[in-house]
């Protein structure tokens, strides 16, 4: 069956844990995966910890350790957005893998860290099988276009709003 | 800090999904977590093939193998619903956990498999430190007025709709 282009977007929490979900179900399968992280930096995210135990599903993590400003992008963050792509690419083309998670690569290309051009052309380019999975906010209207399975993941209510600060463990 | 209540609901693909990932993350912080379904039965999911390989998460399983028809419930789906809550309680109550899915309970709820009431009374009666996501559509007004966090996945596109059918190891 030709391979599926999946976008979850959206102001809402859930859209990296809902790739990471299809990742575990994918490896349920005996599906292989790849994971691009494009803005996650060295932060000791939880859920890298515990990918590396399963089967399967390899992961690559780019970005720097600093939260970007999307007014002053730096030209060390452009790379490390482009050697992601870069990463993506070679993962999709190298007959590895049956999945592929682009995490983060919507904010990245609104950002302009990456063209949104070479984004759709990874899509385009990229094997018939291949499944691919691109998450973050702010997607584009041509990668919704191109996309097969479009979620929009909606803030109906967030905690944040109310002074609870961010939980370990939980949100990040 | 005081536990969370988080609602992914909506009808949009990505809610068990992302529970599944916050659950993966959660394990990466060493965060005891149990997974309680409602309304699984005995498909061969991927996920909880995978999910017994990771560490401090465990799981039940709940519901019949066929579809339950909203207009015609059986008393053994009823059962088969009280059980996974009695079950999600009791795991909310042992001190095992720090965290408790309880994956499809708005369905459930929505159907009157399980009276939504007792779902509220599960809410307000958790240990205060102890996390909880629901998943599932149709979450209840009441529900979502007394969650901290609420998503809404929404549907933007959907192959199914353009024909394609369900794909092993990514859907189901």
């Amino acid at each position: 069956m030709a391979g599926l282009v999946y976008v979850f977007t959206g102001d809402g929490k859930g859209k990296t844990s809902a790739a990471l979900g299809v990742a575990l179900r994918a490896a349920g399968h005996g599906l292989r995966t790849h994971i691009t992280f494009f803005m996650k930096g060295e932060y000791p995210y939880g859920e890298q910890k515990t990918l590396g135990l399963l089967p399967n599903i390899s992961v690559a993590r780019f970005g720097s350790l600093e939260f970007v400003d999307p007014n002053k992008v730096k030209p060390e963050e452009k790379e490390q957005a482009w050697l992601a792509l870069e990463n993506a690419r070679v993962a999709a083309h190298s007959g590895h893998f049956d999945l592929v998670i682009l995490d983060e690569v919507n904010v990245a290309a609104a950002w302009k860290l990456i063209d949104v051009a070479d984004v759709i052309r990874f899509i385009k380019e990229k094997p018939e099988n291949l499944d691919v999975v691109l998450t973050g906010r702010y997607a584009d209207p041509d990668v919704i276009a191109i996309a097969d399975l479009v979620t929009e993941m909606k803030e109906v209510k967030h905690p944040h709003k109310r002074g609870i600060p961010s939980k370990k463990g939980i949100d990040y």
